[in-house]
């Protein structure tokens, strides 16, 4: 991979650029925003402003739609058409985005890998584009059983340049999970400040005064940008009103345990969060080596992406990963490099699944 | 002041003697744990070891309470009768506790003035404790019509040594904004990590990768010691169920709007919240000088109360405050310092409540 387009220089795709033409590859881009494609030029995000999504696109091995998530299938579409290998896309919603690409292109939708890095920052647009924006940051890939192996292969690839760490996960779970992870939180967070901010007026400036630190962490994302997120709320409607119900039933068994003045309950309700938070994995990896898994495959539709996401069931990153096509027949081999730690568990699964894998430790 | 004593040395106990030893005070303390008592001297948090709450109060210029909600009213009193000078407390709800010390002490009372600092640490015990836990931290103190303004001036230039800046609310007011502050926010803290705990255990291994910032910062209070949370649920429980309903109220509204699609009111609803909470302000006093206020008084009671809270109210922290008695009648002068930025307003409140100040800029 050598040459790769953007389109659109916001904060992610400013990111991307910065860290992909740090990692070697020449980045061409395109912003329907003249001006900050300009700036884009001058800030060393791309290499080349593109006059047209066709020219950011046209003899590229790859490009990465960087933009709102209602406008990404439509260019992930037009970059297919205009000759990029590959495609992959930054969308905080993957299943509709997935299924409106496998509509409009048939076949050919089998080259775009949706994307979603789980980073972001208080910064906006491309002021505020920094190279190490993605790294140790967990990069879901949503391959789906149309998803052409090398196609996947390649775009993890190229986003593991960013620092990122890869996780494949199915489209649909993807979309739950991150209702449940970031896109009620993030409501959570502004409905708080919402309350707040309802306060009457005279008690309002000695509110703000009270707000200590816990306040503060809780409502920061609340500070963000707004622009994307009616688009998020829209596109991903059914995961999190369903997840915002679950809420609002936990809060309103809360409100009981409160009035009923059960201590017990409540104690017990505050450890089991405690311990909860406190099993957030830190980001890193586990430390303890890593193994290569060589895994025989039929060359049957769908096989890549039914062992990368059973990875990601298991929460390990793909940390390499590579396509040996058996020279003869249709088989082949998926070697896959992940975290030694918790291989075992993978191991198994894969193997209930029927695969007979081959596991060695990488020294 | 010379000499204080600390009943509770646990993290707020114990930062609370590194700061004043550190300001120059000689610090007495008591823990009903023994071995907690004992590595308190140990780790230079107190000089003293006091052998029950008597002794750590008996002479002593100040105690501060530092103990659960639910056990300082009784330390309190004892301080009291035990011959503390001027008491105060932490405790993080305080109309129930000031109204038990009223009760139980009469006309004593007037010697305790209730505080609660706005800071905390994910620490734990005295292992967290730590001499800078409330530089630039709001040090709430909540005088009521029965305080001795002296008590008020002696507490307010005590707790003021350890860096925090300190506000005057009323003892009701404090709960209600505790409560949208700290108490819901927790709350809402804990209940979003119960909805991420309660997916599927297929699902969590996936989930945990998925949590990137905003999640961790969101939930980041739920990781704290649960041990003080029941307490506080049940003491400040009116205030805390009216906020959860009005939290749950606006988490329905917003179900709406994304059940309806309804980008532009979504898009109303990022925007008015992210404005709020970039107009949160963070910490330091404005800059542009102070100003001191000459407030003549009738040595009536709760003048220093109405004083000191409507100064609050406009989110004005008292840098220094001393009560000049008159020598000859009843009237007296209360002196006050606040940061010249919003000065003006206080002074029109005051006017408006029928005291004749004066007002010079310290230079």
């Amino acid at each position: 991979m050598r040459r790769v387009g953007i389109i659109g220089t916001g904060l992610i795709g400013g990111s991307l650029g910065l860290a992909l033409r740090r990692s070697g590859l020449e980045v061409h881009g395109f912003d329907a925003d003249a001006e900050r494609l300009s700036s884009s030029v001058d800030r060393g995000v791309i290499d080349n402003a593109a006059s047209s999504v066709a020219a950011a696109c046209a003899g590229m091995d790859a490009v990465i739609v960087a933009l709102p998530v209602s406008e990404v299938a439509g260019a992930v579409c037009a970059a297919l058409r205009e000759g990029a290998v590959y495609v992959t896309d930054v969308a905080s919603v993957k299943a509709p985005v997935m299924a409106a690409v496998q509509q409009e292109m048939g076949a050919s939708a089998s080259r775009f890998i949706g994307g979603h890095p789980m980073a972001g920052s208080e910064q906006e647009g491309l002021a505020g584009a920094d190279a190490d924006l993605f790294v140790g940051a967990t990069w879901v890939l949503t391959p789906t059983t149309d998803s052409d192996p090398e196609a996947f292969a390649q775009v993890r690839e190229l986003v593991a340049r960013t620092g990122a760490e890869v996780l494949a996960v199915d489209p649909e779970r993807h979309d739950t999970l991150v209702a449940v992870v970031s896109h009620v939180p993030h409501l959570a967070a502004t409905t708080l400040m919402h309350v707040a901010a309802g306060s009457s007026s005279e008690e309002r400036a000695t509110l703000l005064r009270l707000a200590a630190g816990g306040f503060r962490d809780m409502t920061r994302i609340a500070a963000g940008h707004p622009g994307i997120w009616p688009d998020i709320c829209v596109t991903n409607r059914e995961a999190i009103v369903n997840t915002l119900d679950r809420y609002v039933e936990e809060l309103q068994h809360v409100r009981t345990l409160v009035a009923a003045e059960a201590r017990l309950e409540l104690m017990s309700f505050f450890e089991q969060a405690r311990a909860e938070r406190r099993s957030l994995p830190i980001g890193a990896p586990a430390a303890g080596g890593t193994v290569e898994l060589r895994i025989p495959v039929l060359d049957r539709p769908g096989v890549l992406a039914e062992v990368t996401t059973l990875v990601g069931e298991h929460g390990a990153n793909i940390l390499d990963l590579e396509i040996a096509h058996s020279s003869e027949g249709a088989g082949g081999v998926v070697v896959m490099v992940i975290a030694a730690s918790g291989a075992d568990e993978v191991v198994t699964a894969l193997a209930a699944r029927g695969y007979r894998l081959a596991c060695s430790e990488i020294t």
